[in-house]
């Protein structure tokens, strides 16, 4: 980095000198900062400051741990999430066994929860909100923490979540570090962080854990389950469990049934991270946190979250403004940069360095891979000794050929009750899990439920949106309200389109 | 690894014990190498296979090193791009510079390339073939080399490209690693590697090193040139840049300005190459390469080849099966694992496995950006100081409201003329680069051209196809070939639908 800045330098004092070839090749080294680009004039070696700031950030968390009184150096820095404030959130501990669907069990477990709005008299008016992979429970500002939350303008009176109407609850997902138990929290066994030895989580772990919550609360009843993202698996699969207790369903930019193509977006998001030698097969809270593996899964993560349309109109192939620094030579086209050139790049760069040390990378590994292991269809949870309550009402019979042939394709039998055959042309192939998908979502026949999906979704994809709702039909719910979105927002959209994804909440729960 | 080893041998020999408490424990050990899934009753740290993968490679890489008599120890390992065979592809050296977009030039550089069918003797029987990012001048089996080509199917006797006919060749492209210089090569003013101080790329750069090839060859002039994914770019470069000397071009699933989703897409590969601590900004060379970077890098890439319904089919949620060392308890569903379980994620595995060894790093990430900074409309043209050359028999007139208002929305005004007048409706938006794009290709304008673009390719979405189409017609050109493919191969169709892809250029060559 010297080399940088006394190329910096010079090139700064000899700026206004009149020997052209002088000024360029100046300007040539301290351009090599980020950009190679000099073959023979120059043998410096660049260096290149995204790759620097790995190094930088290491040296700031170890710094920043040696200046702090407590905790003393040998236990390791600490990153937000291990300093919880359990002043700006409630935490209920359930102190016995949780059984799991893929271990055994957790022998205890806390979930730290939100509220907000007033519980009714006789508890009818709740309505439980979850969260996509890496949120807290903190959705909305509250008394004890006035920070802006991640739903803040979906949560309010008069608002999508109207608590002048309702009481909401909020929270960190089993799993999470966000004052729920996860990888990051002492294994009562062993005393040490249960890192990579905490069970495999599914889905539906998640909601046991809310739901023994809700039954610590005296809540027997849920005005309704709502939820984006991975909180719309939740969503889902929370009406699935307790079709009694779960009044309606708010499934938004979600799936039933984890595609291959979002798996391998998750998958390249752990493979980097696990990757990082500070991961240490998850072993690392005595030490640093991968968190140059944390800043590029969370750059991949956000090529899913966005859509190209709002890329091209946002940043086009815009460049970033170069520091002073990096003046370039007027009689060439201005050098490129191997580092963050294009203002796509230095968006991407810039999510992952901002949520690098904010969220556990084990967190991220268990939560995402109980998303990719999300799957409603009857098969799947038939092998999960997953059993179907029965929906609330009785349900309506099977249309007889699906029980026969519950793999055929259902394009034409069911055909009248697609979401494409009103406004969308029908897909070219069959839709193939559909009879599998419907058999699994019996259970919320009877179920009011709204399917709400963004065209511009690349993560969960509209296809999967009608998918859902597709299949509810058939599986006889007859109160399926379907909406699909325009714009550009991409999978984001549930965190910002106010207006038409909280007026179709708005409209669905009243 | 020994703990998993020895768990593996416990579980045999227990494996038809009747305690089965004690066989499920021990399973639950052998278990862990991949799968973390039990919290209370073992206190092993887990291990797994997908991060070991990377220090065995290391470790192979560096024995292979070490038994092979030539190269020494000390010169570093050498993966297969280091070793050039010269007898396989024929080699032009160009000794004196050759300017470059970017940088001030090149010294001297060679090209690799290789030859199919018969030079006529007017010499005008010549296609020049262009490569995609990563492959060699290899695009079919020649009698130097028999090994199947990436092209092998489409160039022969009576195939798309009729060695009958034709006389194609082919070139490693100018930056990569299979023969041709670029960042591996030796820097004759160092006697090093270039490494990063080799000059950026762009895809005109390239171009110009494959016509100083013609030159050398007494070709004055190309039958067509072709060429897919990055090689479509390059195509359409050799048109722009010698229309006189370039009498059809095809672009396949190609573009003529990189978005910035597929910017992104590169980026991320980018990043997880540079932060490999094996990259060392670039100077690797005496040492061990990144390959664990590359892996990752070729994961993500590999997302980007294929499309999300190919894999619903090919793999959907099937999972790999497992070895007898990962025997699972028959009380419980199968325990996932963090490393590769399904399908989808040990075929992206393998994929970034089998290129990590065969690809220079650096090459990959100069190839990569010379892709990101292509874009041919008019005001970029303008700043790189590309002077637009006359089209070959005088252009029409640009309409006087594109000349006047370069930046307008084209689509009311030209709508007779896109794509999606004739068999696919307007998008929601005007086309924004449309009249810039037009404005650029206008040395195109009088240039016999075929497009095709794929309907399931997430890189380079039929979206670009319809523009680059688009943006001819709109120059003026009135030989524009244009198709649409449909079909789940995504990008990788190029690579695979010899029917349709191969017909298609038949049908436009002849």
């Amino acid at each position: 980095m010297n080399v940088g800045k006394v190329g910096a330098k010079t090139l700064r004092a000899l700026s206004k000198a009149p020997a052209r070839t002088h000024v360029s090749l100046s300007a040539r080294a301290a351009s090599q900062c980020a950009s190679p680009g000099s073959s023979s004039s120059s043998h410096e070696r660049p260096h290149f400051p995204c790759v620097d700031a790995h190094a930088a950030r290491e040296s700031r968390i170890i710094s920043s741990r040696s200046v702090s009184s407590t905790p003393p150096v040998s236990s390791g820095p600490e990153p937000p999430y291990a300093r919880p404030n359990p002043k700006s959130y409630k935490v209920y501990r359930h102190t016995s066994p949780l059984p799991l669907v893929y271990a055994d069990s957790l022998p205890s477990f806390d979930i730290a929860y939100e509220t907000w709005g007033t519980l009714a008299p006789n508890k009818d008016n709740v309505i439980l909100l979850h969260t996509g992979l890496s949120a807290s429970s903190h959705a909305a500002s509250t008394e004890l923490n006035p920070a802006y939350g991640w739903w803040e303008k979906f949560i309010g009176p008069g608002k999508a979540l109207d608590t002048n109407q309702f009481f909401i609850i909020c929270t960190n997902v089993l799993g999470g570090c966000y004052g729920s138990t996860g990888p990051s929290s002492i294994d009562p066994s062993t005393g040490e962080p249960y890192a990579t030895r905490f069970p495999i989580l599914s889905i539906f772990d998640m909601v046991q854990a809310q739901f023994r919550l809700l039954d610590h609360l005296g809540i027997e009843r849920l005005y309704a389950s709502v939820g984006s993202s991975m909180g719309a698996m939740q969503s889902l699969a929370a009406g699935w469990l307790y079709p009694e207790r779960v009044g309606k369903v708010v499934s938004i930019s979600g799936t039933a049934r984890s595609s291959p193509s979002a798996i391998a977006m998750r998958f390249a998001q752990r493979a980097v991270l696990m990757a990082d030698p500070n991961w240490k097969n998850g072993f690392y809270y005595d030490g640093l946190p991968p968190h140059a593996g944390m800043k590029l899964a969370r750059q991949i993560a956000t090529i899913t979250y966005r859509s190209g349309p709002e890329w091209d109109i946002r940043f086009g192939r815009k460049l970033r403004k170069l520091p002073d620094s990096e003046q370039q030579r007027p009689d060439k086209p201005r050098t490129p940069a191997l580092c963050p050139d294009f203002l796509i790049e230095t968006y991407l760069d810039h999510q992952g360095e901002e949520f690098c040390l904010k969220y556990d990378a084990n967190s991220l590994i268990y939560i995402s891979k109980a998303m990719d292991l999300f799957d409603m269809t009857a098969p799947t949870l038939s092998e999960l000794r997953l059993t179907p309550p029965a929906p609330r009402s009785g349900p309506p019979p099977l249309p007889p050929s699906l029980s026969a042939h519950p793999s055929s394709p259902a394009h034409s039998q069911y055909h009248h009750l697609l979401s494409h055959s009103k406004s969308h042309p029908p897909p070219p192939n069959p839709p193939l899990h559909l009879p599998d998908l419907a058999a699994g979502l019996q259970p919320l026949a009877n179920t009011p439920t709204l399917i709400l999906g963004v065209q511009s979704d690349i993560l969960f994809p509209v296809e999967q949106q009608r998918e859902v709702a597709d299949a509810l039909r058939v599986a006889g719910n007859q109160m399926v309200s379907y909406y699909e979105l325009g714009g550009v927002w991409g999978h984001d959209t549930f965190l910002l389109d106010v207006q038409n994804v909280g007026g179709a909440i708005r409209g669905f729960l009243s």
